[in-house]
């Protein structure tokens, strides 16, 4: 290949040997390919830049709330594991199991290694100096890293539930009970926290916690054949070895990627879910299942090269995804396979997946997608967005592609940016699309399982390595350099001989398609850089002349000291859904973002028609663009020119009216005023009772009609 | 009130007589009130017209299929009690228990009670003697009786599995296992057959039959306080007491109407089902409950009397609503707030309820009415039609209502009809407004669970009791005929001293609007006539001045022998649904015929769009009418005269396409011919390959464009 990785470990760590030397006959790319979590801290972002002013507002504000939430919640001090009321399930839900079995502590983990994992990509930031509680953090860092270190038996297992109350419980129920999730999240947080202090003690910690799962689990025939309900740990076992290069550590991520839904004759021909449901002799089951051969839900119904179709519980399907896009070969292509399903057939137009509230999930139809509770559904979370953007990242590791790019970029800015308001101390976790009935479409202080609001933490915590790749090719002196994000940061590139170079990017992105670079490599060294070509932007112009190699993205070459500009028009686009979703609406952008219409901007139209339901507008709407600044952050808010449309009420008692006669034939009101919009992720900002739509109908026959 | 009930038994049979009297405290007009099941056999519908067509068809070919079916089935001899393979519930489903732990021979009973049922209405209507298959009609029912009877135990129970499988199990689910569900079904059938043959062989089995649950259940203390998981035995019973007028049958159905939903201090402050579900130890719950308290798909969640919405399994619903509108008072009151919930909000255009497959029932959310698979779900089973019909039917005995009659009608003519093929020997269950993916719309020849077929039969064994209803004014001398149905029939009317009266009605429906009557009474009676005037009809004249007494009724007072002609137009309507919906389509229909297009008529269009996803029509379509006759019944079939058009296909790969841009502009084609309507009922009759679709897009922007 003639490249090298630039490792990108902060404090110059070069990363832990492995015991065994690593083949390239498999899965060669691996150890070379770019990974965020690797480089985030070689850019800087522009403090007072849009990317830069939230990520401060995550670093002072938000993980601050988040640290004491969890002290609030008990997993900060669980790891003592000393008895929590949490713990009597049958207490908690009023006497009530829950059906699934799960009680909410069993997230815990998951929760602390999240915060601590984005805790460290903020503080190993380059700008860390200024953020306000980089000292508390730490001492928190260090005191939840004690206290893990001490929870972790002598075996290695290292759970607080299944240690402090259930120990019978172990390795019984991988399919429910999160032990390898738990584990996953933890094994991230000692990777950040690794680069972070250069300290191995919690590495060390979930090395040996690593072990004790390897001992248990794998393919030989005195090992169990599991693997996680709720995938995470593949992945994170899998970064891992990218640090270890320990060939063990492939071989398990391997395994797991590879026994899932395989059925084995010693598991009297089950899949290993199956056959563990009928060892434990219990009926619990999620809430999708029939029986419990029933395991589409954890996409365990088949090996995942069998899955044709993406479905069950959306996070669960993209941890997985991201896994088997970052381990290559054979896998890559179940990634492309799965992600092409979910975004061309099950995706919302706000970059949010899963329809259905009852499991968090997909629609198994393709473009049935549900604007609302009153429709029939809407989930839309958080996490799923986030993990469509982690999947998004692994795959456009190994191949450029702008389709992805755009995906990545429309996640980042609208869903997944959404699921924080903009005060740092609010959350969402479902993201529907339109509020309905009694519903209020308004972010809460936390969660009883609270997965999101530490999720989106970490994907600000590593922005920078979201934002660009890099890739040397040391024989040419060439600096491949791969643009992301458009947005406002540097970013240094070690070199060898301890030289290195650097870019300096200068973005109005996301509200203006204007751009600059600037490049400095030393003499000899050049640049061959790929820029995005967004789906959304129109009249590109770019101060070198181009090549489109790869399908969505510029390349060109520039001399070692450079200077490039790039812009293009973002017009304010007006988007209809698929035919197939039965749905005759339009939804509202200006290049990535995506916008809502909410109570808020629009009183009198909402007052009139509760959650904008019949309200519609025409697709040659044009609009007045408004900047703003919310909480801080500069946002455009969009007001329609043209007024908005309502359909004439209907009888309440009438399920059907006949076209034609008078007194029933459809037919709009022209209402005094147009709808302004606001960017969905700035949504619930400025108070308002949370009702918003972002789907409206299509009027253009009432243009006929006037 | 100086009114006299018209009994109408066959065979001069004038009911049996109660131990106890009855008051008239609180549901006074329940003994004087119509009931279809006591007066059908004194209508003849004409054999020629169309419902006596339908009806030869069901006589002759229908009932003896079915017969053969449920010979195959093997229900026909399950009352011998013994073995059948079919208990054996884990080898059923290849080693899988379903989860709601019901064996479908659970509902064998029924099946076969419907069909004795229906064939005694038949055989006792005056037309009986032209019936094909009469004699071994009679002699199967004489066997199932014979076998009924000695099923019996000592103690009156019978119930097939619970006797010769699970003796334990008796009493122990009501909730799940259908003891009352199957008791009620065989009751109904005991007395058809009373009122058919005049033998009390059945009738006294099951009188002993509902003793036997009367000494288990009921509101003292030293009984069991339970009611059925799938009601049907309420009304039943409340037929029963119709029959025998004895009080203590009033009592039991309005107990078990009074019980139903309401907490209890011995029962642990649970409803029964909650309570019951507590002693067996158990977790099986049905697709819907999330946890033993919730139980809305039962219609068990609260008392009757505080259910706000129509929730849950539709057959379920509905056939509690008959019974709380037969028994009148406060319930007739749920009966109606209840039916205008489904109506208004849940009711497909062809009259038919249920969205969810998943559980058979009503989507909670008004006007949530998916119309494919593809879209979300549709079921509309037949059954559920059939019982919103008895729920009509048993409202209009209480008070006249246009739209009730409406939706009565509606029902009858589009998911009920359609419930069979014209042939005799097909039948559906789910009847989904569209056809998806790979699903073919077609009829099938048994279920598994085979509710549906013998419930239409029954439905048109007794149409001559859902024709009209008399009451008789002896003070006035006066006959007051409510007519519901327009059709080709005649009535006689018994009067006091042996005289009588009849009607003769002539009519072209549900064809066209033209009907004539032919009226004789005794010199000195005078006639009350109230004429439907349905919905779709316009520029209604009759013969008579008539005045709108009652809603949608038409009231006029006739001499003791008159004639009297009625005439509307029936123009074909488009319908549009309501606004929440969030469809955009026009439905075809005709008077009170709903129509659908199927491949079958429309080959190329629908080889080109299959399933004719996006095609639309306009709003201004007009058509020409096609007389055929499909299988001996003749139709009316639709041929628009204007061009379909179709939504010009969009990128496959494109979840979202950009309003204005011409590569992605929505935008209609105009296809090369218009689309043929084929009356719902009769669809699936001639052949192709079962792929439908009944609301169209509606494409009135397309005539913009051209």
């Amino acid at each position: 290949m003639g490249q090298v990785k630039v490792n990108g470990h902060t404090n110059g760590h070069n990363g832990l040997n492995g015991v065994n030397g690593h083949s390239k006959e498999d899965y060669s790319s691996f150890l070379t390919r770019h990974r965020p979590q690797e480089t985030y801290s070689l850019t800087s972002i522009e403090p007072e830049s849009f990317y830069g002013k939230l990520r401060t507002l995550y670093a002072n504000k938000v993980l601050k709330t988040q640290l004491e939430q969890l002290k609030k919640q008990g997993s900060y001090d669980a790891f003592k594991l000393k008895w929590h009321p949490v713990y009597d399930v049958r207490r908690l839900y009023g006497g009530k199991a829950r059906t699934d079995g799960i009680p909410p502590s069993l997230f815990w983990e998951s929760d602390v290694g999240k915060w601590i994992e984005g805790a460290c990509y903020f503080l190993s930031s380059p700008n860390a100096k200024r953020f306000s509680h980089a000292c508390e953090f730490d001492a928190a860092i260090q005191e939840l890293v004690d206290m893990i270190e001490k929870a972790q038996q002598p075996d290695g297992y290292l759970n607080i539930y299944f240690t402090a109350v259930d120990q019978e419980g172990r390795f019984k129920n991988l399919r429910d009970l999160h032990e390898m999730y738990n584990a996953g999240h933890l094994l991230e947080a000692a990777l950040a926290h690794y680069r972070y202090t250069g300290s191995r003690q919690f590495i060390d910690v979930m090395i040996k916690n690593v072990e004790c799962f390897m001992n248990q689990f794998g393919p030989a025939e005195n090992q169990l054949h599991g693997y996680p309900g709720h995938p995470e740990f593949e992945l994170a076992i899998l970064r891992l070895y990218s640090l270890t290069q320990d060939r063990k550590h492939l071989e398990f991520a391997k395994y797991l990627l590879e026994a899932r839904g395989v059925k084995r004759d010693d598991q009297n021909g089950e899949t290993y879910f199956v056959w563990e449901a009928k060892q434990r002799k219990d009926e619990i089951v999620a809430p999708t299942m029939d029986t419990i051969e029933d395991v589409w839900y954890h996409q365990a119904h088949k090996p995942i090269h069998d899955q044709e179709d993406v479905l069950g519980h959306s996070v669960r399907a993209f941890y997985l995804l991201t896994a088997a896009a970052d381990l290559g070969g054979a896998f890559l292509n179940d990634a492309k396979r799965l992600w092409s399903d979910a975004v061309d057939n099950k995706m919302y137009a706000t970059g949010g997946f899963g329809t259905e509230p009852r499991f968090e999930g997909f629609s198994p139809i393709p473009h049935h997608l549900p604007q609302s509770t009153g429709e029939g559904g809407c989930y839309a979370e958080t996490c799923a967005s986030i993990a469509v953007m982690m999947t998004s990242e692994r795959i456009l590791s190994h191949e450029l592609s702008g389709k992805i790019r755009d995906v990545l970029e429309l996640c980042l800015l609208n869903n997944t940016l959404g699921g924080g308001n903009l005060e740092g101390n609010q959350f969402s976790y479902a993201n529907k699309q339109a509020s309905w009935g009694n519903e209020d479409e308004i972010r809460h202080d936390w969660f009883e399982v609270c997965c999101c609001p530490g999720n989106v933490s970490r994907q600000l915590g590593m922005l920078g390595g979201y934002t660009w790749s890099v890739d040397l090719d040391e024989d040419k002196k060439t600096i491949n350099l791969n643009i992301y994000l458009l947005l406002s940061a540097t970013r240094t590139i070690p070199l060898p001989n301890n030289q290195s170079a650097t870019v300096t990017m200068k973005s109005d992105m996301p509200w203006n398609g204007a751009t600059q670079w600037d490049f400095k490599a030393p003499e000899g060294w050049k640049w061959n850089v790929r820029l995005p070509k967004p789906d959304y932007a129109e009249n590109i112009k770019v101060s070198e002349s181009t090549e489109e190699v790869q399908p969505g993205f510029l390349t060109l070459s520039l001399a070692s000291t450079s200077s490039l500009t790039q812009s293009f028009n973002m017009p304010i686009r007006l988007l209809a859904p698929h035919i197939a979703t039965g749905q005759d609406t339009l939804t509202v952008a200006r290049g990535p973002i995506v916008y809502t219409a909410e109570a808020y901007d629009n009183e009198a139209i909402e007052a009139a028609y509760k959650h904008f339901e019949g309200v519609g507008i025409t697709s040659n709407t044009t609009f007045t663009e408004i900047e703003e600044i919310i909480h801080g952050i500069p946002v455009i808010l969009l007001q329609a020119d043209q007024s908005a449309y309502a359909l004439n009420e209907l009888k309440d008692d009438q399920a059907y009216r006949v076209v034609g006669k008078d007194h029933l034939a459809r037919s709009w009101r022209k209402l005094d005023k147009g709808i302004k919009f606001v960017p969905w992720f700035a949504r619930a900002n400025r108070g308002g009772k949370g009702h918003l739509r972002t789907a409206f109908l299509r009027a253009d026959e009432a243009l006929a009609q006037s």
